[in-house]
């Protein structure tokens, strides 16, 4: 994987948003907070794991299906960005 | 679309099994079938549609993704596997 | 199944809907429409069935879990409805 | 929300192992792992919040649609089982 540091930063960054809304579940539960307000936070936090594995998707589909080195222009864009609205709409 | 006349056929063959599944689902309604049974008819059909998608979602990644005609070998096929193992995981 | 006509014709509206839309896909491929059209077709044709599903789900959680003869007022209403807003945003 | 320190017991553990994943998935984009192997993380974590959210679920459904104390078996234990096996087969 070699991503540019800007990528990576972007990708830390929803981690670790993502292990806050672990860490805000965990103190719902310790803190006998009601089941609604649990079954929100857990879907959140799903919806935010979407968002981390859409955006790996994303990366790997536009810098690793192609090797732009050796093949630059190879990958059809269009056709690379009709999967990604596809995989969007099914990771929601 | 450029698909061989072999692949058109099992898509088609998909797609007419997952019509005879919706058209099961209309009559377990029209014949007052449990709720159940309506479920899980519903929730068949759906995996059948799920592997429909799946299958067009391979030809794309596999067909489209580079014009292999113009940039033979330009597609990394072990990245693209990966693209589609976690694309059939997510479409279950 | 003890659903009123009012339902059972909402849910076969909503079956016939979903069979037009899966003969549409059965038409796409053997009018060798490309494969975004295709796609599309299916993503739309997977949102109505998860709509179907989402409301026989909320028919059974409404009208099955409590006899309502037997039990009267027994269904906790509020929490029902949070039950089926999870269905509904897990199901779309 | 009720629960027994059992079943809290039992849901801390799984999000505390949740949250284990969650700091995996941390660690390995620090480190600069390859795209496949945050790709399985994701997913792996993924499973992990399904089970998680499932097994709230299944509480609020056997422990709160109902009130148990004022109205005694009135909860159709058929009809929930049949939701629950749904319930679980779309989260996974």
């Amino acid at each position: 994987m070699s991503h540019t540091i800007h990528e990576k930063q972007k990708l830390l960054a929803r981690v670790r948003r993502l292990r806050g809304q672990v860490e805000a579940i965990e103190r719902a539960l310790e803190g006998e907070a009601g089941c609604e307000k649990v079954m929100h936070l857990i879907a959140a936090a799903r919806g935010a794991m979407a968002g981390l594995m859409a955006e790996v998707v994303e990366d790997h589909v536009r810098s690793h299906l192609v090797d732009e080195a050796r093949h630059p222009g190879a990958l059809d864009k269009e056709a690379a960005e009709q999967l990604l609205d596809l995989v969007r709409a099914y990771l929601k």
